[in-house]
C-alpha cells in the first residue's frame, strides 16, 4: 500500500430537482457572471435550459451562452469559448451537458486565466496555475469528470486526443440528477457503461500492487454498472438504477479507486484516444473494442488478477473465461467489440499504430507499447 | 435513492513517515501556535512526540501541550483544554492519538470560539457556528473521526455520553500512518474492529432504503476489517494489512457509506454509549456485546438484508446464521459478546435502561426504543 494524499473538494448535489438550485449554488460562491456552455439544442427543447436560466436570473447572475460542443470535444471550440469568456470577463464556467461539455469547460476555465495557448497545458509546455471555478449539471454519466481533475480534448489539426489534469480543475459544485440522464439513447448508455468499466479496470489490472479493499470497491462499481445497465435497457425510467449507474460513474474516476495503488497505467484509454482522434468514434464504443483485445494480450502479465476478476464478476474460474464473459456481455448489451463495427479496416492498422505512438508518449507508455505490441493488440480486435 | 449533498474537505496524508511533515502541513495553513493534545505518555516514550515537536520547531510553530486524555474522553478535560486554548490564543488544535484524543480536539476547537459552555452543543442548546481548525495524527484506527464531523464526549457528572456533529469539525489534515498504529494491543485491535463493523452495520440494517452499490461498499469494508484483523493478530507488523484496516476504518464513517441511504439510525451506538457512560467499558467492547443482541431482536424487521449479510460476508444462507457467524467471529478474535464479560450483571439492567432512555432521546430513537424494548435487547446479551 503506497503512500498517498487524498482530498477531493468537489461538492456533489445529487438527486431530483437539484438543477433548480444552480443559481443559489453560484451565488453562494459570489459568482456574478458565467459562461454557460452546452452541446446540442436538446436542452432547449426539453426545458433544462429554461430551468437553468430562471435560476440564474432569480439569483441575479448574468450569463453568456455557447452551445455546439460535440462529443470528442475539439480544441477549436475551446478556443472560441475561451475568447468569449475573456471578452465578457466571466467569473465562472457553467457546463450543462455530458462529459464532453464538462471537459471543455475545464479547458476553458484554465485557458481563460492564461495568456498563452491553452493547448500548451495538453502537451506539457506549461502547467495550470489557476482556473476559473467550474460548475456543472451533468446529463450523461460516464466520464466521472464531475468529481475529478481531468479533461480530454481533441486537437483536430494534429489528430491528438490529449488530456490535462490539475487540482485547479475539480468542479466546485456538480449537480447529478439521475432524472436528467434518462433521455440518453440506449446506444450511449452502453457506451457509457463501457467507459466506466474501462476506468475501473485500468488500475485493477495494470497495478504492480493493489490494496484488496480498493479492488473490492472496483468490483462493486463494475457489478453495479453491469446490473443497472441491463435494468435500464429494459426500463429506462428506473430512477434508482439510473442513480446507482450515475454514482458508479462518479466513483470510478474520482480518485478513490486509485488510493494506495502502485504503478498503474491507462493503456486502453491510450489506444482508444487514437481511434477517437482518427475516426471520431464514440469513446465508450472504442473502449469496448480495445478492452477485450488488450486483455487477451496482457492477461499473462497478471494472471492472478484476471482470475479474481472472472471469479468476482462472473463467478467463473480461469483468467480467459473472465475476459470472454466481459466480451460476451459487451455483445449482449450492444456495444461493439470489433474494429469492423467501428468501420475500421485491417488496412487502417498501420495508420493507427503510427498515431498511437504519439499517444503512448503522452501516456508515459512508449516503452511498453511499441509499434509491434500495438499492432498485435489491434489485430486481436479485428 | 434519496437526494444527498456530499463534500468532504478533509485532506488525508496516508502512509509512512507522513507525521514528519506535520509542521509543514500546519505552516501551509498559516498556523503559528497550536494546542497539542494527546493521551498517555506513550507518545513521549516511543519517539512520536519528539518527531512532532521537531517538525513544529522546524516550521516556527509554537505549541502548548496537554496530555492525559483518556478513552471515553471526559468533559472536564475538554473544559481544561479549552481554557488553555483560549488563554494562549492558539490558532489550531493538533491531536496526536486515537479517536478519543481527536474527538476531544474537535470539542475543544468548537469550545475555543464559543463564549458559553461547550456542553451546550452536545445537548442541542446551541449550534456550532465556527471552530478552530483541527489537525491530527491518528494512532488508532477505529472511530473514523479523522475524516468526519463527529465527536463523542462523556459528561461524567450527568453520566451522558453525547455527540456533536458539524461541518466545522472536519479535520483540516489527518495523518494516517499505519506504522504508528502497530503498537496497539491485541485487545484494542479487536475492539477497534468491532467499532468499525458497528459503524458499517448501523445504516446497512436500519435503512428503509439502500442503494445496492452502497451496501456493496459496506460489505467490502466489513470483509476487509475481518480479514485484516486476523492477519494482524497473527502478524502485527504486516504493514499492508494495517493500512487496509486503517482505510476501512476511515471509509466506514466518512459519509460515503450513507449516501442515498434513507431512514437509518444508530441504535447500537445509542445502547453502547449508555454502557460506556455508566461502566466506562471500552467502546468497541461494548459494541460487540450490543450488536449480536440487537441483531437478534431486530432481525425480523429486515430479514432480507440479514440474509444478504449472511451470504455476502460468510457465504451462509439464513438471517440468523449470519448473526451467529458474526458473534462467533467476535468470540474467535477475542472481543466480548456478553454483558458478564464487561462485569455487568443482570441486576444492572434496570439502571442501564433508565440511562439508555436519555441516550435514546438524544439519538432520536425514543419512540422505537422504549424501556421494554431496551430491556429485551439487553437480556439477549446476558
Amino acid at each position: 500500500m503506497v503512500n498517498f494524499t487524498y482530498q477531493n473538494p468537489t461538492r456533489i448535489e445529487f438527486g431530483r430537482d437539484k438543477e433548480k438550485n444552480i443559481g443559489e449554488y453560484l451565488a453562494a460562491e459570489n459568482i456574478k457572471k458565467v459562461l454557460l456552455t452546452y452541446g446540442s439544442d436538446r436542452i432547449k427543447k426539453d426545458g433544462l435550459f429554461d430551468i437553468v436560466i430562471s435560476s440564474l436570473e432569480a439569483n441575479g447572475i448574468e450569463f453568456v451562452e455557447l452551445g455546439g460542443i460535440v462529443s470528442n470535444p475539439v480544441l477549436s471550440k475551446v478556443y472560441e469559448a475561451t475568447e468569449l469568456a475573456k471578452k465578457h470577463s466571466v467569473d465562472a464556467i457553467l457546463s450543462v451537458g455530458g462529459g464532453s461539455v464538462l471537459d471543455s469547460a475545464k479547458a476553458i476555465a484554465a485557458g481563460s486565466l492564461y495568456d498563452g495557448d491553452v493547448w500548451d497545458f495538453f502537451i506539457g509546455k506549461s502547467v495550470i496555475q489557476k482556473a476559473l471555478p467550474v460548475f456543472d449539471i451533468i446529463t450523461l454519466a460516464a466520464t466521472g469528470s464531475e468529481m475529478n481533475t481531468f479533461a480530454v480534448v481533441t486537437n483536430e489539426e494534429t489528430k491528438q486526443k490529449f488530456s490535462i489534469a490539475s487540482p485547479h480543475l475539480y468542479p466546485k459544485v456538480s449537480v447529478v440528477n439521475p432524472e436528467l440522464q434518462k433521455s440518453v439513447s440506449k446506444e450511449y448508455l452502453v457506451y457509457s457503461a463501457s467507459d466506466i468499466i474501462a476506468h475501473s479496470i485500468e488500475g485493477y489490472f495494470t497495478a504492480s500492487s493493489h490494496p484488496d479493499i480498493i479492488a473490492a470497491y472496483i468490483e462493486a462499481n463494475i457489478a453495479t454498472v453491469m446490473k443497472t445497465t441491463e435494468t435500464l435497457l429494459a426500463d429506462p425510467d428506473n430512477y434508482d438504477a439510473r442513480g446507482e449507474f450515475a454514482w458508479a460513474a462518479t466513483q470510478a474516476l474520482n480518485g478513490t479507486t486509485y488510493l494506495g495503488v502502485e504503478g498503474y497505467s491507462f493503456p486502453n484509454h491510450m489506444i482508444e484516444h487514437t481511434l477517437s482522434a482518427l475516426f471520431n468514434v464514440p469513446h465508450g464504443a472504442g473502449l469496448s473494442v480495445v478492452m477485450p483485445a488488450w486483455m487477451k494480450w496482457y492477461v499473462s502479465q497478471n494472471e492472478a488478477q484476471f482470475e479474481r476478476f472472472a471469479q468476482k464478476l462472473f463467478g467463473l474460474s480461469g483468467a480467459m473465461e473472465g475476459i470472454e464473459a466481459l466480451e460476451s456481455w459487451f455483445n449482449k448489451v450492444g456495444t461493439p467489440t470489433r474494429l469492423s463495427q467501428l468501420s475500421i479496416k485491417k488496412s487502417d492498422i498501420d495508420l493507427i499504430v503510427e498515431n498511437a505512438c504519439e499517444h503512448a508518449e503522452a501516456f508515459g507508455l512508449a516503452e511498453m507499447y511499441t509499434k509491434d505490441v500495438l499492432k498485435e493488440i489491434l489485430e486481436k480486435a479485428l
